[in-house]
């Protein structure tokens, strides 16, 4: 059932779970959990063999972590405007996720016959699989419709702005927005199913899901040197330049918030931004080689940019061909895209392909990126830069943006501590 | 991007992919493709290595073969009476699937420019990660509406009936039925997406997908002596007493419908039931643990009948607890489905997990379980134990059928050959 990992959950709860080690740009901590008993001088090295990512550090996993193979999105609308309810969630959420990204059942009580079980039981057995949650917080958790509906209105951040209307957007609302958002990832799907399963189920009276996503392949590397860029579902290679996760002074300037920034509780955090893109795969399909590759701007097999030879040569915007005409054409995608042609923009992408199965019009399969990204403020990352490809780039005759939503990620929870506890 | 196997589509173009041979039940052949430079002396070995499948044999991959991860399942509607254009079809689905379950691309021409390539490219470089593509007829491609469209009325085989309407049924025409199914499965779900998409470019014109399934964790052992068994998104084990693959008596037996059957084209080949389970997670998810397990007759976490203390123990359907009381209740799944209270049925079960994403009336994520078996023929396969479960099934309280679909899937091709060939 699992993908790659072979250490089971009860391998895991047998041998592992008490020691968190900090992940890149997190700090070592010590952990405690119910198993006691177990060797707690566990290091990094065997977190990464039982396929743990730990929870806790300066920043939220599932941020900087190389990315996982699969994805499950969910966004939920808050159902009250009771503060403390709203706290319980966050706490019980974050005590789940302790558990879960351990490979360990949510709750405390399976086996009381006369009660239905805590945790729904679909991942028992499985590896942790490189679980990682990621929280984030919607504008409408600090006022809706104009209402401080929990006292948090002058909370909110500068930066998390409502996303302004870009060119071309069909957006539905019923697959953007949300009050809270859960960023599942894992290497295996079932894994990320019972985890948002189980928050879900718990946030019950409280929140419940306004839409969700799953992603089937992710499209970014967001690590250095990893073996191979991933395709997207136009059989691009997707993410060759994007910033690397590993990469502290990149991660510092480019995604996560600063102390300095303005509101004091995002230091750490980060702001995500999905955009549900269809792509217009048939349309695509019957578009020849030569287009295709002049409207991303590289070329398909090799990954390489117009004009050079190999995937991670330097792009030559300036480079003309014989006949005067530039290389990589004016409205290419990568050209529209790149942080030479955006003030330096950088953003760090962690897509992933979802397909929505038949298209009742084309009786083809329809699918396309969940687009996500994290940056230390929209206002200087995706909107100016969505605002310059929704107006010029090539590539929208084969798109559509379908749904949008922004979160605040609050940094990374100590041990003792719970997910977003700064904002409160 | 792929999941456990390592050896990339380039690898494998360069390597291996000369030779094909036989899995469990199949016969050995030599293919020769376009690499004939490559060594054509490859095992078996050297295949799984590979993550390759063999496409040839006595028997269609993806029956037998050990359940790989992930499905994505197509039913195509024919669009054309043109008897021609469907063997056409059929042709170019083989040579594509020879091609696919290897690894390499559709088509010939990824690289005019001035033409679309012919394959899409979203797998490039991707592992061909155990890739098995199953075809089938459905009753419709013989008469529909009492029209004889392609000719075939009087090969249609007994076995292939209509199935009845079954107590409980909520079944949605669009998603059921249909002329062609291809089963899709793979150990990476992006694999298995790029081979359906390609599969449905080249029916353009002569069929369309009428629905399709993506399943996203098996919930089928269909193997001897496998590690574990998985568990369904009801948190239990689910195929303990599956028939295995690797059984070639009950293969034979069960599975393998035979030259004496009454349709010669279909000797070595297999009728397989589709239905889409939907499971009602939050009424299941609120029973208690003692409700749960007498609802299935099994214990939750070990996997072992009521009464018995380890998963593979001998179901004692007689015992009884010491107020008199069945320990296996009357109503348990497990009772109603066993093959000794069945005249001795048994299936081939290989179903897997799907989700719908949100449940708009709960706010939870909605799934299920999307069945797939394989008989001999479905009279004395699914049919009467499905009635029989229809009727009686404690289960029944949390599922609910939503599509149904039954097709005729003709035995393997041999190098040279083509898909339904017999039957033409």
């Amino acid at each position: 059932m699992s993908d790659s990992p072979t250490l089971s959950r009860r391998a895991v709860l047998g041998g592992i779970g008490v020691a968190a080690v900090a992940s890149a740009g997190g700090f070592a901590v010590g952990q405690r959990t119910a198993d006691a008993s177990s060797d707690s001088s566990k290091g990094e090295a065997q977190l990464a063999a039982a396929a743990i990512v730990p929870f806790h550090g300066e920043h939220q996993a599932g941020i900087a972590t190389p990315v996982q193979d699969r994805l499950l999105f969910g966004a939920f609308d808050l159902m009250t405007d009771d503060r403390q309810a709203l706290v319980s969630l966050l706490r019980t959420w974050t005590s789940s996720a302790e558990a879960l990204t351990q490979g360990k059942p949510v709750g405390t009580d399976d086996t009381t016959p006369e009660a239905p079980p805590d945790d729904t039981g679909e991942a028992t057995g499985l590896s942790p699989a490189r679980l990682t949650l990621t929280f984030g917080f919607g504008p409408t958790i600090f006022t809706i419709g104009g209402r401080d509906r929990f006292g948090l209105a002058d909370r909110r951040p500068a930066a998390l702005v409502d996303l302004p209307a870009f060119a071309g957007d069909d957006l539905d609302p019923g697959r953007s927005g949300g009050d809270l958002a859960v960023q599942v990832c894992a290497d295996d799907p079932q894994v990320a199913f019972h985890a948002l399963r189980n928050l879900t189920r718990q946030a019950k009276g409280t929140a419940v899901l306004r839409w969700s996503e799953m992603g089937f392949g992710r499209t970014s590397t967001t690590t250095s040197g990893s073996s191979a860029t991933p395709r997207n579902l136009q059989g691009f290679k997707d993410g060759t330049n994007n910033l690397r996760g590993d990469d502290t002074a990149d991660m510092a300037k480019f995604v996560w918030a600063g102390a300095g920034d303005g509101s004091d509780w995002m230091a750490g955090g980060s702001y995500m931004v999905t955009r549900r893109i269809r792509m217009f795969l048939e349309t695509w399909d019957r578009s020849t080689l030569s287009d295709q590759e002049g409207t991303i701007g590289r070329q398909k097999l090799s990954g390489a940019p117009l004009g050079a030879t190999a995937e991670h040569d330097t792009v030559d915007l300036a480079a003309r061909d014989a006949k005067g005409a530039l290389v990589v054409p004016a409205d290419a995608h990568i050209r529209l895209a790149s942080h030479s042609t955006n003030d330096g923009i950088r953003i760090l992408r962690r897509g992933y392909s979802f397909t929505d199965g038949v298209n009742p019009v084309t009786g083809q399969l329809d699918g396309g990126l969940f687009f996500i990204a994290y940056q230390r403020d929209p206002r200087t990352g995706f909107i100016p830069l969505q605002r310059r490809l929704a107006e010029h780039d090539a590539l929208n005759e084969y798109i559509q943006h379908t749904g949008s939503a922004v979160f605040a990620c609050p940094p990374g929870v100590r041990p003792g501590g719970w997910i977003g506890e700064g904002l409160f």
